[in-house]
């Protein structure tokens, strides 16, 4: 009986360097994938993005939403197509996108946040000029959009507040136009904009796997160039390890691949001492 | 030539006034109707809304968005009802309701201030847990709610900084469950917890009306009681009266109901000599 | 009946685009002249800078009183001559001066600014060591003093606190002699110090006028060089023209010099697409 | 040798107590009488506010003028009247008291305080709304004023900026017109509305006399009312009186009437254990 | 494998709702007896109020020091004795005393606290006149004291600029004269003073025991009135429980006698389910 | 007995332009020697500084305590030994000098200051990580530490706040352990780190005397080289030299030496016209 507590303050002060290193830096957690369909997943997401603001961090939240929107272009029989892992997307389908995005992925996750007890403000790419786009240069994407600016202004304020920011990624050009824009990327562009501390995709994806499969624990940028020299790292990865790369060369300190199937995942990557997932440095 | 200058001159001067009397305090306005469906009017009321934040006054809007949910509701075949005016809700059709207001309606006219030049923030009554609600008493109405709260917290922070907040009102409870609220009332209770100089509701109806037909220009809380009495005020006109009676009740200095027929209605019940619509002392 | 409501909303909305660039900003306006002694303009002028302050502008005004102090020096017998347009000053002239300038011209326009809603502060070069100065190298001046130093505290103190400063422009040397400083000039040091972003000349001259004598509106520094050499700007002109280039050269965005004569052509000037007066970029 | 440093620290740390009794404290001076005629005492009043400032202690001064004013009216053969001891004011004797007391006795006292090191700044009570007034009930007097308000915003904001506010007692009614305010009148209200610690009258009364004509040190508001009630204190003496009663009847802690004959007296007041004058408790 | 971290998440997840409920307020430990001898619950000690200050929680700590001090007096051959637990105390021992604790134990554990990652700061009751004290009624004891006062000017400023304070219980009295203060009351009283969310005492007692030995986990201030009363609660305790029923009684909203016995007590007690040692509400 | 107060208003009135000098400026005081040992010249000292805080000025005072340390070895029974006058200290040495001078100097003189009318807070190297020391690379002194960081955090937090630090030189390393520090070379590296206006030696030493043994009242770095050179500066004043010499050459504005058998020689030195002392520059 005496022994369970001592495992208890054993854990509690694994945490306290972590939680002292990380007090008062931002991290942003690109969340999506298959990780943002399971409800109970969602919760244990929700409860750590808490757990991290009371203890000082000020975690911004990036989110995706694929299938939620799929589903919903078919039951209102809208057809998209995907050129290279991005969704095509014309008037018609963007309109649908955004109010799934930021009437029902963001709104929902939203309230999980506060559930926890936390102060989340759910936000889109339009919301006080967040994400500014143009139409890609890709332009058989139809209305996907490349970043022209970030402007933080509301994030700054939200943060400060002990606000939690969830954001949904379309964004709108100067004329008022709206564009649907990829979320790695774009959460990537938000980390490296608040100079933030970590940048976290937290994902189906386990980490990057080396040639025979097993998880690589650390990875540094030169390494991850053979990788995908190789060939180890393969197509579906590719987008997800270019923004983690960006995010890393452009002064963000260090930017993880964790998945969501552990439960409190962030929790265990942030304040333990094995680590969940791949960390580029 | 000259003539004209001074025209112009006595405009501005005549705007004085209301500028310095208005300047630092709290307008909530409640814009909805048909008001909301022609795109020169949001335009319109967009860039009125921008000139208010510009001179110093802070614009709080709270939008309807029924005719487009309705429609929306029709393009996926669901079904909804209507009792007293109050759509019957159930999980389906709540569901779209908040994408449609929230990821839809919202963002739309957020994209419009901002691109008149303000720097508006979209939130639904979940984000920072603004409007929290049960389920209303009237059991018939399904997920419709009833307001138990009211928190400003984000409405202060986000006109403390500049920008404007823009309201769509469906509400969580507790457990997390969804609500829609009735944007009449919604606006109502916000303007009374920010303790707003004005209440103004913004929409296809031109004020109150008097028998005859003509529009009262200015009339008292007990001269709605009379009209109501003697049937002068019918049906539809009810909840709208409900809300800027209870609005003036409970400490908003003065409520108007004024159409968005003319164009930059805002303005000029503001800023100038002549009113727009009726007010309510 | 709708057609007047739209053209007040027009005008209203003409302002925006001003309103939001000159917010925050300083604007410095020399006030002198004949347009200083008609009430009627005066009022206008009052009327304006308590405008310019409701809506977020920094108004600082610089006045003059030439004719003023003439009238009080011969009511008090005592004879003074003029040198280049400036005023020769003795002991005996020099308290008249600052009498008159600091003690009635003054304290009228702070009064008449107040009665208007306004919170002006009279202030002279003394107050705060505003205005710091030596004698003048043309000695045969007398005390009319140069400018040795600006010292802005209280200008930016009374900016940031919605006070309006209202400035008379005698000065101090560090041994505490008094010196009579040419308000043009000092206007000009006060706009540079203050990094204000207009500075305008509001006297009885219409503005810079071509050789056949028609108002120029818009001119370049270079433009003005060539109209001085060619004889187009003659004597009269010349000091406002030195201090406005003075101004521009050192870092005030743009220089106006417009007439008093049309009411509230400060107004006009800021806030109306037709220029009154010339601009010097 | 070694006799007079230990006499000098001596005196440095009789001063302490009082130094650190009136840190942050406000002290309002009316200075007024023969004490403003002499250039070396208004030279020693001055250094002792600078110094009160250098230690922490917020002075602001009143002043008077009465005998410059006589001069200049008699230069300008403008006759006036005296009843019971105030002057009959018109409106052409009226701008010329303004001028001289705002203009040129203020003036040069700022500039001999801003000489000595501090940062003084004048003000008369047309600015910043300081002093409100109406015609006096006894409109025999013409254009003297009563006091309505004192806004003591611009001094607050002066004295926490580390200025000395310098006051001329004119001020205007909301119409605009110009009063003559008693000085001694004036200091005592803005002592009240500041609520100083001390109210000082600094003039060329010595203090209170008794009955045989020695000065009495300390008086409470009781013993004054019996030495007017048998004539102890007489005439002259009224006005000034009845403003340090008034004064400490109202919340500020202690008034004195003390002479400026005595070098430095404000200093020997303040920070010395004999007592200059008469203190009022 | 996978167990544990879901072991470890849990652990975190269930101080959660006490990391947040503590977040921003004060806990006051009394730390002494014989836990304050072993360096390795000393060091446990120093470790866990890091932690909590990391968490947003501000830990006072006020200590004791009872057998270091016997000790140097046996050294010193300085004979003490004891009246009701008290030590009595003469000129001689109180220098001895107080070198001690604020000169030995105190900067002993502050540099324990810093090398574990905080920054504490040793004071003693002198310091910043932080306990004010006269002679013990109880003259027999000497040199013991009374506290008359606590000024927590000094802890509010070091709490709020993220410093632990540590206190020793000396204080002194207006004349200089120091004196020897009982830890637990001066510990209780300032826990009061700083209106603190918790009371802990942290000795070799392991809590408050029922007749059976057995320890009670939570008990209410009449419980503990009718054990006081039945004996249950014996002589060594009394002072103890007295310091702690003062402090709920007077604002605190609950208090906990822990024992030191178990490594980082303070952790288990304030962030897990289960309570160490007995809580008084 | 009127020559008496213009005698008082001199000296007041020579101390001006100190007190306007020093204002806001931070004093380190190295108090020492026998200065330290005789209380009429510690409450002198207090005393003064506790004037130098009322007037504005931040004095930081470091003490020795040489004598009372030997006084209390001595008392039980612990050798130590002297090499080039820096004491040979072991650990059973280490921890009683500390109780001295962290325990009672400290202690004592922080009690003095505050029945002065200060608030003092004592300080050691240890508390808020002020003094981190390593072993001196001179290894035949054993606990002597040499200076590796100062972190002035705590005195800034602690001079913001209107406290008096006094401070004990023992300091602590990384792994915790104990140093005993030269005070005349912390003085100096905190006199250098806060960017201090003055470093002053008060001590028994009457300042630098010339070869005929005449104290000089002012001296360049230049002439202490060739005074050390040629055998003026001799053995026991050489550390002290050193240490102001390493304070002037790094920042600090000007250093003093002088003794405290003047009483109130602080004052004196800063506010009056003759030096004690001698001042390097």
């Amino acid at each position: 009986m005496i022994k369970e507590p001592i495992e208890k303050a054993k854990i509690l002060l694994e945490a306290l360097p972590y939680i002292q290193k990380f007090a008062g830096k931002t991290i942003v957690i690109k969340y999506g994938g298959s990780a943002m369909e399971d409800p109970i997943v969602q919760q244990s997401v929700a409860t750590d993005i808490v757990l991290l603001k009371f203890v000082g961090i000020n975690p911004v939240v990036v989110h995706g939403g694929g299938k939620e929107i799929t589903s919903w272009l078919k039951k209102l029989n809208i057809n998209t197509g995907f050129i290279d892992g991005q969704r095509v997307t014309n008037k018609e389908s963007m309109e649908v996108i955004e109010m799934v995005l930021a009437g029902k992925v963001n709104k929902t996750f939203v309230n999980m946040i506060n559930n926890a007890g936390g102060k989340a403000v759910g936000l889109c790419g339009k919301d006080a000029g967040l994400i500014q786009a143009k139409q890609s240069t890709n332009t058989k994407l139809g209305l996907v959009g490349d970043i022209t600016n970030i402007n933080t202004d509301i994030l700054n304020l939200l943060e400060q507040n002990n606000f939690i920011p969830v954001i949904s990624t379309t964004g709108a050009d100067q004329a008022g136009n709206s564009y649907n824009i990829n979320a790695d990327y774009a959460a990537c562009e938000i980390a490296i904009k608040l100079k933030a501390e970590k940048f976290i995709l937290l994902s189906n994806v386990e980490g990057i796997l080396d040639k025979s499969g097993n998880k690589v624990k650390q990875v540094t940028l030169s390494e991850i160039d053979e990788m995908i020299a190789n060939g180890t790292i393969t197509e579906g990865m590719i987008p997800k390890v270019e923004s983690v790369i960006k995010a890393v060369q452009n002064g963000v300190k260090n930017a993880h691949i964790i998945s969501g199937e552990i439960q409190h995942s962030l929790l265990l990557e942030l304040f333990t001492d094995f680590g969940i997932g791949t960390m580029i440095k």
